[in-house]
């Protein structure tokens, strides 16, 4: 017989996903309506008001689909690239390249435009290539590149692509509920993201909104969408008032969801974005503090995601073994190019707290001590807390 | 702000969702570990053991997919069938028709079998539409039509279709925990499945299975699988010993469905077969007693799944109103070629049971009483019982 479910405690501190909160979790013990039940179509409707609101978009399609924040990057290319399309992908991590895959398997042709990773995207290669390649259809970028904690600033380089007739589109998988991903104000034409990361939902939805001129793309495809599950020409039909069957709604995970973004929503979008940034810069200072370094520059740093160089003559695997066996912590390791070379550490959503980057710090400050790191005693805590005063102060 | 979740009391009874067991609910409010986590990866393992048991198969890649049952039949056309292959549907329901529309998407040639629904697709029309298509990759059909509440004989079919050296595969979403699928006995090479159905667990994930005839065909593609989501050379590298990072596993879903897996093992396989099978037979005798009839012959008919034909005169919507705002009761309508004509009662997982079929019987005789359609007093209700006695004693 296999054993009652009875895992260890943990406290999820790595790029996702990140601890629940217990409302969520609370929700999802509610017994199923019917994916045609008056009431779940009006759950429905609620959940993608609140959307909106953390999307921070009018954008009428603005639904989740029913996979993670991966079958929402191929949602977006699936539905808006066709067989031959010029397609732009900014790549400066694993993310990016993630893009381009996807891209090429829906038939486009792909232009890569990259950086090193822990850099940002420079709109003026963008730009450039977009001067290459005239007849662009659309440009991605990922707005919080996960595998290296990049900020990627969004205005200007929208207005560029818009300059030249092309879509902007952006993986805001780590975005969504940490930053303000400001779809409207940034006119993002296209955007999806994940419910595991600053949500503080389980992983199993993906958020993603159109506005009109995307839109209209789809509306105008000359081929049919090559995936049937996630083709929106169809699933559109199912969310807005025809309440047409498609697929059954995972009920459960929209509950999940529905009430995330009502704790997000209680809270206040600029609180939650404040909280994100008031501990992430008090992490990155106690890390400092400590005689690390991170990958990225202070003004294109994520706050909820952070990447630290791991020090020379440190093993990698043995430090996230010994936070996970003695703290119950997780933390990320590196990947594709950063492996073995950085730790990647998340405050997101619920986790982002006073609690969690003290408990991080002191636990990285043993654990390395451990493994032959020295650092002075209590440095970093007390640059964290300082940083945070500061700010309360301020 | 938005109200608080708190739904109506609701018998799901129709085609799917139906209600998740208590335990598996409990399950999903245990927090998460990471889709990395020594201790997650143990549960996958055991996910994948005791699904293999609920399949009876011994098949090595036997594991859920991240989306619903319709994202598990996209994962078996993309994986299996490359532009202008030969591909043979039977079709005689919504399911049918679907898994064409799927397959011409990954640039199939698709040869459909057609049969009228609520009627079986017999192995000679299958065997006849091989010969005139030499060279068909794969032949599919449905187990358990739930449009129709059609069980389709496979063994036969089976022996036929590899005689013409293709593959067979089938939609197992109704089947699994429903009924006998059989996997290595029927040699069905893949499948795939849903979680809301006889599982009783909440819809999210698609448990599929392929055998060594069909992971042949997988690896010896020529091109890439146009899903990069659902790309199983990739997916079963996290899944198996490697570990590979591919997309964040739905942690909670996986959880309910271990749960779910376990529920059933305890019970055992062959008493949630037989369990299934006493009440459904006890509906069918209980529906007939009321004067109604069923759209399927009784050899062909599931257990858990019933089609009944909507007496004329008797307004088919009227009567699903009135079992949802007096029962809180919900059965399905017809789909397609059935709309109007039929309702679809369910009877799955942990909802066969004998106050499920009380009460529904007690239910629909009393709302159908009221929308002008007379039935003998109690007979449906005195037929069902005696039914489920006299199995009792056999």
């Amino acid at each position: 017989m296999t054993n009652e479910l009875n895992p260890s405690k943990r406290l999820l501190m790595g790029p996702g996903p990140s601890d629940v909160h217990p409302r969520v979790l609370r929700a999802m013990t509610t017994p199923l309506l019917g994916h045609l039940d008056p009431e779940f179509l009006t759950l429905m409707n609620e959940t993608k008001d609140l959307l909106k609101v953390v999307y921070q978009t009018e954008n009428k399609l603005t639904i989740p689909m029913s996979g993670t924040g991966s079958a929402g990057m191929e949602t977006v290319f699936v539905n808006l690239v066709e067989p031959g399309d010029k397609v732009i992908v900014g790549v400066n991590g694993l993310f990016g390249e993630r893009m381009v895959d996807v891209a090429e398997r829906c038939g486009a042709e792909v232009i890569q435009v990259t950086a090193p990773w822990g850099e940002i995207i420079e709109p003026a290669s963008i730009e450039e290539a977009l001067l290459q390649n005239p007849g662009t259809k659309l440009v991605a970028v990922v707005h919080a590149e996960t595998s290296t904690g990049v900020m990627q600033p969004l205005k200007e380089l929208s207005d560029i692509v818009h300059k030249h007739d092309a879509l902007i589109v952006c993986d805001m998988v780590t975005a969504i509920g940490g930053i303000p991903t400001e779809i409207d104000k940034n006119e993002i034409d296209a955007a999806y993201s994940g419910t595991q990361k600053c949500l503080s939902a389980p992983p199993g939805l993906a958020p993603v909104t159109f506005n009109d001129r995307a839109l209209k793309v789809i509306f105008n495809r000359k081929t049919k969408v090559q995936s049937w599950y996630l083709d929106l020409s169809m699933i559109q039909n199912y969310w807005n008032d025809e309440r047409f069957y498609h697929h059954t709604a995972p009920i459960t995970n929209v509950y999940s969801l529905r009430e995330a973004l009502r704790v997000i929503v209680e809270e206040g979008l600029e609180n939650v974005f404040a909280r994100h940034k008031q501990y992430g810069v008090a992490l990155h200072a106690g890390l400092e503090a400590m005689g690390l370094k991170l990958l990225v520059k202070k003004e294109h740093r994520l706050f909820q995601l952070t990447s630290v160089l791991i020090p020379e003559g440190i093993d990698d695997v043995a430090v996230r073994k010994q936070l996970l066996s003695k703290y119950g912590l997780e933390i990320g390791g590196g990947l594709g190019a950063l492996k073995g070379k950085v730790w990647r550490v998340g405050l997101m959503g619920y986790n982002a707290t006073q609690t969690n980057v003290t408990q991080f710090l002191a636990a990285l400050e043993d654990v390395l001590r451990e493994q032959g790191y020295e650092s002075e005693p209590g440095a970093g805590l007390r640059a964290a807390n300082n940083t945070i005063k500061e700010q309360v102060t301020v």
